[in-house]
C-alpha cells in the first residue's frame, strides 16, 4: 500500500464533514480506486464508512480489493451482510476468494450462503488451491470460444463478457471437451475478415500454467514469456481460469519481502505488523538461536582459557576473525540463493559454484589476510602474531566461503527453500568454526613459540 | 535467464549436426523464443550461429532480446555488421536501445550508420535517457489517435501499426498538441458502433508516467493501479513511449536483486557473473570495510586490557555479546528499508517507528537477558556476571535497535537510498557500539566488587 498524500486526505476529511455530499462525490470520482484506498486507510473508522457509501457498489468493490487487510476488516464491521455480498459479488472471483479468506470464518459461512449458486461455486472453488499455487492466484473469468467458431461468433462472446472482464487481451480457444488448442489476440478480432474461422488465426503454440505449479514458477514464466495473462490448465488440459501479470507483480514482492526477511531473521509476516508483540515474537528465535549458538563460543574460550591468559592480545581479534567469518559466509549464501532463485544456476552445478566461492574466498583471503599482516606487524611489533593471523583470516574465510555456499545448494538438493539458509544460520556457524580455527591455530602457534 | 533441459539442448544439437537443416527448423519452430535462448546458452559459438541463421530476422531478433549479455556478444562477434542491423531493426525500440548499449562503441556506430534514419533517431533518443528512469525503459512504439476520429479511424491505425506493436491493449488519445487527453482499451473498438467518436468512449482520467521517473517508483505505480502498460509523457504532457508490465517485472526482479546484493556486502552485477576476479572485486571494499572496523574492536579491547586480564571469563561473551547487537541492529534495518521500499512507512513516521524497534528491542533483551543470566550464573557461579550480562545484552539490544532503524530512515530523509544501510555497516558500527558498551559497563562493575 502506498500512503497518500496528507493534502489529499486533508481535503476529503472537510468534504465528509461538510453539508453538502455532492461535492465529496465530485472529489471521490476523480480519483482511482487504488488511491481512494490509500485514503481510507488514513481515515477513522466512521469516516471511512462514509467515504464507501458514497460510492457505487463497483467502485466500492475495487477499493476493497485495494485496501491493507487490517483496515478492510474494520470497515466490514460496520457493513450489514447484504452490503458485504453486494460488494463481493462485483470482485473478480481471484480477488473475492483472497477477500473471503481474511472475514472471520462465522462471516464468510453467512455471506457464502447469500451469494449466487454461480458465485459461490467458483469462489468455493477457489478457495480449495494451495494459495501459493497457481490455482490460487488465478481467477474463474476468461472468455473461450470454440475452434469452429468464426471470428464474428468470437466478437459476440467478448462482447457479453465486456462488462465483467478486465484487461482483456487474448481469447482462448477450446476443443469439444473443453481443453486448450489455441489462443487469439483480441487484435486479431479486428485485423481479420469476420466470416473466417477462429482455428485459420489462432496461434496453436499455447503456453499455459498447470493448475498446480507453484506461483514463484509461475513467476518465472511470466518473467520469460513476457505474456499479459496467461491461461490455467488441469492436468487433462482443460482450460480451469487465467492469471494476469498485476498478480504475478505481487507475488514477486511477496516472494522478495520472503527472502529479505528470511535474511532479518523474521518472517514477511512482520512487515507492516503493528504489533511489538507479534514483531518480537517472529524475531525472538533467531536472535536466541544466534545466542546459543554464541555460547558455544564462549565454552571454547573457556577451554582456551590458558592459551588467553598467556597471549591476552589474541583475544583483542576475535571478533575480526568472527565478523569477517560471517561476512564471507554470508556473501556467498545470498549470492547461491539469489542465484538459484533467478535460475543463473542449478544444483547440478554444485562442485563448479563451490569451487568458485573458494577461490573467491581464497583471492579476498590473501588481500585483506596481508593488510591484517601489515597492520599487526606493525603496531605489535610482532611478525609471528601477523603470520598467524594473516594465515588464520585465509582458512576462516575458505571454511567460511565453504560453508556458505554449500549449505543453500545442499537444501535446495534435499527440496528444503535455500532461503533459510540466509538467516542468521549461517553466520553463526561460522562465527563459531571462525573461532574454533584461530584459536586452535594460535595454541599451535604458541607451542611452538614457546 | 532459465537453463533449458539437457534433452532438448542434447536434441538441437544431434539436428545441428546432422546433414537435414529441415528437421532444425520444425524441431526449432515448436520452441518459444525465449526457450531457444535458452538452448544457446548451452551451446559452443560456432552452433550458436548455426542455429540463429536458420531463423527467420523477426524470430532470430525475439531470440537475442532475450539472450544474456555475456552468450549475445559472443554470438555478434560472428555476424556481419548488416546482418547485426537487420536484427535490431526487428526489435522493439527499447529492447533495441537496451541492446545497443551492450555493444562495444565501435560497433553501435557503424550499426547506428547503417539504421534507417527513423530508427536510428527513435533509438538515439532512448539511450540518452537514464538507464533507470521511465525514458530508459518505455519504448517509442505506441499507437495515438486523435480525440476527433472515429472509432472506424482508429480501427484503421490500429491495424496499420499491428505487426510492429507487440500486446497492444490500449489506444492512446491525444489532442492537436499531441498531449495526452484520454485512453481507450482496444476491446472498445470492438463494443463500440464505427462511426461514434472516439472522444465519446475515451476514459479522460488517464495514468501516465513522467519521463524523469525513477524506475522503482514506475513499479509501485503499476503494483499499485494494476495496468498491463502505461503512457509515457513530458513535462508538457505530451505522449513520448510507453512502458509494458513485462519491463516492470524486471525491473522489480533487479531491484530485489539490488537490495540483497547489499546485504550480502555486494554489488548485483556479481549474480550470475563467471569471472571470480570480477566477484571478488565486487565484494572486497565490503569485506575491507568490515575488517577496519573490527579493528577498532581490536583497540578497544588493547585499551581495557587491564580488565580482561583481572577478569578473563568477561572476553567469552565478547563473541555472544557483538553478534547479538549485530543480529539486532540488521533485523531493524532490513525490515524498514523493506516497509520503506513497499510504501508501508514514510520518514514523517521517524519517532513512530523508531520507538516500535525500541519497543521490540527492550522486549526481545529482556527475555533473552533473562536466559543469559540463567545460563552464565549456573555455569560460572556468579551472580554478579550474570546481571552485569543481563544489563549489557539488555543495553546493547536497546541501542542496536536505535541504530538499525534511525539510519536508514535518516539517510531516506537525506536522499541517500536506504539499501545501502542493510549492508555490512549497520552490523559492523553495532559491533563496535556493542563492545563498547559491554566493556565500559564491565569496567563499572569490577570497580565495583573491587
Amino acid at each position: 500500500m502506498d500512503r497518500a498524500s496528507q493534502e489529499t486526505v486533508d481535503r476529503i476529511r472537510a468534504l465528509i464533514a461538510s453539508a453538502d455530499p455532492s461535492e465529496l462525490d465530485v472529489a471521490l470520482e476523480a480519483l482511482h480506486p487504488a488511491d481512494i484506498a490509500d485514503v481510507l486507510q488514513e481515515l477513522p473508522d466512521e469516516e471511512r464508512v462514509a467515504v464507501l457509501k458514497r460510492l457505487d457498489t463497483e467502485r466500492a468493490a475495487e477499493v476493497l480489493t485495494e485496501i491493507d487487510e487490517h483496515s478492510g476488516q474494520a470497515l466490514l464491521q460496520l457493513l450489514t451482510d447484504h452490503e458485504v455480498v453486494s460488494l463481493v459479488e462485483e470482485m473478480p472471483t481471484d480477488d473475492a476468494a483472497d477477500f473471503m479468506s481474511t472475514l472471520p470464518p462465522d462471516t464468510t459461512r453467512r455471506v457464502e450462503a447469500l451469494l449466487s449458486a454461480e458465485d459461490r461455486e467458483q469462489i468455493q472453488d477457489l478457495m480449495r488451491f494451495h494459495e501459493e499455487s497457481a490455482g490460487g492466484i488465478m481467477e474463474a473469468e476468461f472468455v473461450a470460444v470454440r475452434e469452429t467458431a468464426t471470428i464474428d461468433g468470437a466478437i459476440d462472446v467478448v462482447r457479453a463478457s465486456a462488462d465483467e472482464i478486465e484487461n482483456l487481451q487474448k481469447v482462448y480457444v477450446v476443443n469439444e471437451a473443453g481443453q486448450l488448442t489455441g489462443v487469439l489476440k483480441v487484435l486479431d478480432l479486428i485485423v481479420h475478415p469476420r466470416t473466417s474461422s477462429v482455428r485459420e488465426h489462432m496461434e496453436t503454440q499455447v503456453i499455459a500454467v498447470p493448475v498446480d505449479m507453484d506461483q514463484e514458477e509461475v513467476a518465472a514464466m511470466f518473467g520469460k514469456y513476457d505474456e499479459f495473462a496467461l491461461p490455467v490448465v488441469d492436468h487433462d488440459n482443460r482450460l480451469v481460469g487465467r492469471i494476469t501479470v498485476d498478480d504475478i507483480i505481487d507475488v514477486i514482492e511477496e516472494e522478495a519481502s520472503e527472502d529479505i526477511a528470511h535474511i532479518a531473521g523474521t518472517t514477511e509476516d512482520e512487515i507492516g505488523e503493528p504489533s511489538v508483540f507479534k514483531v518480537s515474537r517472529s524475531r525472538l528465535p533467531w536472535l536466541a538461536a544466534g545466542l546459543v549458538g554464541e555460547l558455544f563460543n564462549a565454552l571454547l574460550m573457556d577451554r582456551y582459557q590458558i592459551t588467553i591468559r598467556t597471549f591476552v592480545t589474541l583475544v583483542f581479534f576475535v571478533p575480526l576473525i568472527v565478523a569477517t567469518a560471517g561476512n564471507t559466509g554470508m556473501q556467498g549464501a545470498i549470492v547461491v540463493v539469489r542465484e538459484l532463485a533467478l535460475g543463473e544456476i542449478d544444483v547440478l552445478d554444485t562442485a563448479r559454484r563451490v569451487l568458485k566461492e573458494l577461490t573467491v574466498g581464497l583471492l579476498n583471503g590473501l588481500v585483506l589476510g596481508a593488510f591484517l599482516f601489515a597492520v599487526v606487524t606493525l603496531w605489535q611489533h610482532d611478525i609471528g602474531l601477523g603470520l598467524l593471523l594473516w594465515s588464520a583470516l585465509m582458512t576462516v574465510m575458505l571454511v567460511a566461503a565453504l560453508v556458505g555456499s554449500s549449505i543453500p545448494l545442499i537444501l535446495q538438493r534435499w527440496g528444503i527453500d535455500p532461503a533459510i539458509s540466509m538467516g542468521p544460520f549461517i553466520t553463526m556457524l561460522n562465527d563459531v568454526l571462525g573461532l574454533a580455527i584461530y584459536l586452535a591455530l594460535a595454541r599451535i602457534y604458541l607451542a611452538h613459540i614457546a
